[in-house]
């Protein structure tokens, strides 16, 4: 003893996961999180390694490497697809640049991790699922990163509506709000412009709520009727959101995507559902939550308070029934054996950790991981629907299947 | 002392305001707690006396009058309406006969209440809220009973918006959400055939959020686009639904209302809002929801739990700022100064006794009460526009005006 | 029809329970709500009359006796005991005057309600019940008002530790918190006058927590250890408190009773207990709190949210389990069958409904309702000794048996 | 670009902070989750590096070296300490062991991080801090691991009561409850033998409640009066518990500590206090509530919903007051410019990311860290005072200070 040990020496010898990761804002750090944590909670079939993150600006990438710990640091995306030392891709860039990455990252022979939503529009989400379907068969794997699947608390209701614990489904009431727009003198900001954030509400926090809605359903939707809306139509420019939609004199530039979408769908079964999507619900700040009311039971999530699953049994006697708060931290959750004792809550980061443990199994076991870009491809096409009921006045817009 | 005292003796000294209610069901018993009670906690400029009460069933209707405290009973409303000692009529009968009674009570001058939705059909309704303001020129006043409105933290929640506190508003969200259908064995009642009940979820639940929406709002709807569902299209016949759509041999009647009605919306201001009415949310009892948010704050208000208001304050700094729970039972709260102290809370009859309230002070003013006719017309009109959009395909349908 | 009936016809046929009230402040008008409702809900075997009610000033006693729908008024608490024309007295005075009026009545030959806590001593209460069992021996029945177990979710609660839900028992702990002395500039008041109120923060609202506990657990307290403290001694007084404890000369008076009072216990069965009463919680209004374990479950109970009764079932599979919320208006929830439908809540004072009601059964059943006087009695040992304890440093103190 | 780097490249110009972890269970493995991840989200003065794991089990102190990344291990304690390359000894072993590492890692030179408690007496507790007070004039730093104190809702709440938020404090409140004794089946563990693990829930969970309310409130407990229980005092014994208090014949051994401890208590100012401590509270898992009462304003903290802080602000107008929850999650909360956006919360493990970052800028800066040694003596002088008050029958005893 005494001596220096290599980390993770019984690690090094499973094979490796060598990941390259494109993007180093936000969801970067969140990926990196878990990426960097999941072999140290989970044994795992593989050893990931984070060997390359990628962004444009030299010096600022260097120091997310550092900050994020990955080994080296590539500018240009392309030189990372090409680096024989990456086996998984994981884009976290803005959807405009999806498809053209994803896609390459494929021919390349790599597997895929890809942010949310897959794409900004149904064909390049097609061309991608296409991509992903042919290079599965040469042994790729895709996923896309709807993280909220991965809370415990809504893979165990996911769980137990498979087990038939709600029954026959009735209704999905979803929402997901937000407030960061409520003040008119917001900047305008990349993500109010949809050359290049594709859609606003509706694409960052719509797509996460059809996705879920639709997970834990276990069915697609069929149809949607759609409303969107955007408020606070000019906004002042700052020095970052130069050359955004400016307006010729005074300082303010155009904002070009929706601040609030709603809608009302059919699923496939005949259950009803709603969503709604805002950055206008002031003092609601990461307020994702759906409701499922089945014929035997309901379930409510609330992703403000995410280590917990409400559920109502409607088997019970109504003289001792209610909507019992289940704190899932219990090991026999979902994830949770590998964490802290009972009650001890995760947070937010901790479906990155779930995630990236997910991907790594179905990479080591050959098979799709879910969401997978078919899944992904879904998604795009109901939003497509709303945005397309939403021009056409709220006409009741069947989804492409 | 010692001597036998006449009860309400110095009430006796005002002018009585003397009731005659049609009707002795569930809302027959909330009217009448509420007329009962009203004299004993509020201060009131006229005194209200139980004179007499109407049902078909003579041995029923002499029952109810036992019961809840009337002075006599009729058994043809049309004699109820021709006596003079009536004042008031009150109308809790179901929502087809709505209008006769309401008609022919306002032409033999009687001040009228009548419960929600104000009549089946928009024509119905305006022929009344024309009647009410013919009568209205002649001294008689009228209101209908959306009661929910008298709720202590509703009435702060109006007082609150037409304060400015929320400012702008930015959207509205209402459901009202019971379970009592949800087993395909409950029994075919005249609430879920339309000749009788007009339609189901949208009138029962649906006129109420809509209603509530529209006052704490301050402004009316000016479109919706609509879903809705009947899950369950024949249900079995029992004693009191012989004859209600029975189907020839399999002891089965026809369901020919909505079980559940979603709906999106503009306000004419252009704030969004959206509505559901089910009766199939297994556990939510009667959940009568609603939120808005608007450019300064948030208001929040959820009837199983009637006593508390819910409040983000948008102008506190980030810091401290959060949704408060109001406690609803303070003496400067609206109505509250005649109650308990603080913490004591209320119950749901105490809106109609609040109601009641309202109305008296309303006929001794000579002055409209609120919610009017012309206001139960508009939420008639909200439910007609939901009802053709829903026929639409979803097309959104602007509401008339 | 069309004659004029006479109110309550077919409860005249009953017998009469004619109800003389002494006292008309909070509690008086509490009372009498609930005397004057009862029979219109509740299918009773006696009909309660609102026969005389007393008070000393004889224009408000009068303006009471209008107000709250009393047949007569007395000026004299011991001719309303006199009068033939009375079955029950309802004392609702201040506790230094209980035990001289509960024996003047049952020595009358009364049935009696006495408002909690039965009386100020120890040495009273005995009195009080002593007389109450030899009164029971000639067919009087007595109850003293703890209303609280009579709010439909704590009478559930005691109904499922009755049936065995939580098993054997190994924490309750319960605080009652108000915060109406928080403020220092509020006034010296009786209430916080040792000789007229007896205690302060012990009487008021320990008295409600321990009867509560002993009620909810079906076992007494054994033993406490208890800690007091007046946080304000001096107060402003106002024209109401003038000759209550004045200083000499700065207006200000001494409080000499409790602002709060904590203690830790026993029960018989060897669970143990913890207890908080005080009025200097601030923002806490009628925070009545209790909750009991059990080695099967748990449950517990909010008086701010007096419609919801949480459950914690500890034999269901911990992938499941959780404290449920049971609205506990349901038809098969206590006293729920005579109220409304699911979902619609009652409020506080409908626990005075309650009380009357089972004191009319108890009362036409011959058989001793429950809080009796000798319930009363053991209340009233536990807080003196609360207060010995205080007196000796916290020293554990047994509770005379 | 494109060769490999060096991981925290930048970070390697700083000085690095060589930690030397002890013990490797569920405390080693949230403190290396800690140390991993603190580096890697906030920015530094020094480099911490996960220098040396140490365990009695070769094997299994190499797998967690493996596990957790630490870059050796030891299998004495004595050897870690002895190695040159340790900076920082982390003490992570049960109580019984902490004073004889913490004074050897103290006199070799070491700054010390030791888990709470402090020790199992006041006695090695007082040595400890004494060595601590010479070690700090030698420029070594210490701390105590009570890691509630680095939720960010909690260090909020300390921030407001510091800014006089809540003014002249009252009440606080305080319970710590869990449930994972309530099954007498439960076996026995040396966490229930005094001899290994000091007391029972008096130590592992009534330390925390007591540091937390004492940080909170800004002052120490005087005095305490406090009882203590052992529900069940025989368990089985299982493999891992042989030779625990064994009996005789029937695979039964003597749980020696308290299963729950109550106690009352006063502050220094005449503020009162209770604490509940206990592993018998059905269906509560994890449930550290602490609530503070003053003049001015209430806080309350439930750590199963650790992302959220509830305020009343009693100097806001009655009409519009409330508990608000402050959701714990915006930049201007402590520790929160570092990780998410707003409404994204953190979970358990957090706390100790938050507590290496304070100690290493503590260390960095040369200035004693919080809570400090001195701090965990305080709370050991509480813990002894409520044994001793528990053996004395209740009485009131005061904290040797």
């Amino acid at each position: 003893m005494g001596q220096p040990q290599q980390p993770d020496r019984t690690a090094a010898k499973k094979p490796l996961l060598r990941i390259g990761m494109v993007g180093y804002a936000f969801m970067g750090a969140a990926h990196s999180q878990g990426w960097r944590t999941v072999s140290r909670v989970f044994d795992l079939p593989r050893q990931p390694v984070l060997a390359v993150i990628c962004g444009r600006d030299e010096t600022a990438v260097r120091a997310a490497a550092d900050r994020h710990g990955w080994a080296t640091a590539e500018t240009d995306w392309r030189a990372l697809i090409a680096r024989d030392d990456v086996d998984l891709v994981d884009i976290c860039t803005p959807g405009d640049s999806h498809a053209e990455i994803a896609l390459a990252a494929l021919a390349a022979g790599k597997h895929v991790l890809c942010e949310k939503p897959l794409a900004n529009t149904v064909e390049e989400a097609e061309m991608m699922a296409s991509a992903a379907e042919s290079a599965y068969k040469r042994g790729q794997l895709t996923m896309v990163g709807f993280n909220y699947r991965r809370a415990p608390a809504s893979a165990l209701a996911r769980q137990m509506v498979a087990e038939g614990r709600i029954g026959t489904l009735r209704h999905v009431r979803a929402s997901y709000l937000q407030d960061w727009l409520v003040d008119p003198q917001a900047p305008l900001s990349w993500r109010l412009r949809k050359e290049l954030a594709g859609s606003g509400s509706l694409g960052d926090l719509g797509a996460h709520i059809v996705d879920l809605a639709q997970y834990l359903a276990g069915e697609p939707l069929a149809g949607v009727s759609a409303l969107t809306e955007t408020f606070i139509r000019e906004r002042p420019l700052v020095d970052a959101s130069r050359g955004l939609g400016a307006n010729s004199a005074d300082g303010t530039g155009q904002v070009t995507v929706d601040d609030a979408t709603l809608f009302i769908a059919r699923f496939t079964s005949g259950a009803l559902a709603s969503f709604e999507a805002t950055r206008y619900a002031t003092g609601r700040k990461n307020a994702l939550r759906i409701e499922l009311n089945g014929e035997h039971g309901s379930l409510a999530f609330d992703l403000e308070r995410l280590n917990e699953l409400w559920y109502h049994d409607g088997t019970e006697p109504s003289t001792h029934a209610g909507f019992r708060r289940i704190l899932v931290t219990e090991p026999d959750h979902p994830y949770l054996d590998a964490w802290w004792p009972p009650g001890h809550g995760l947070g937010y980061e901790h479906t990155f950790v779930h995630q990236a443990r997910d991907l790594v199994h179905a990479i080591a076991g050959g098979r799709t991981p879910e969401p997978s870009f078919a899944d992904g491809l879904q998604v795009q096409r109901v939003l497509a629907a709303v945005e397309e009921s939403a021009e056409r006045n709220c006409a009741y817009t069947t989804i492409a299947g």
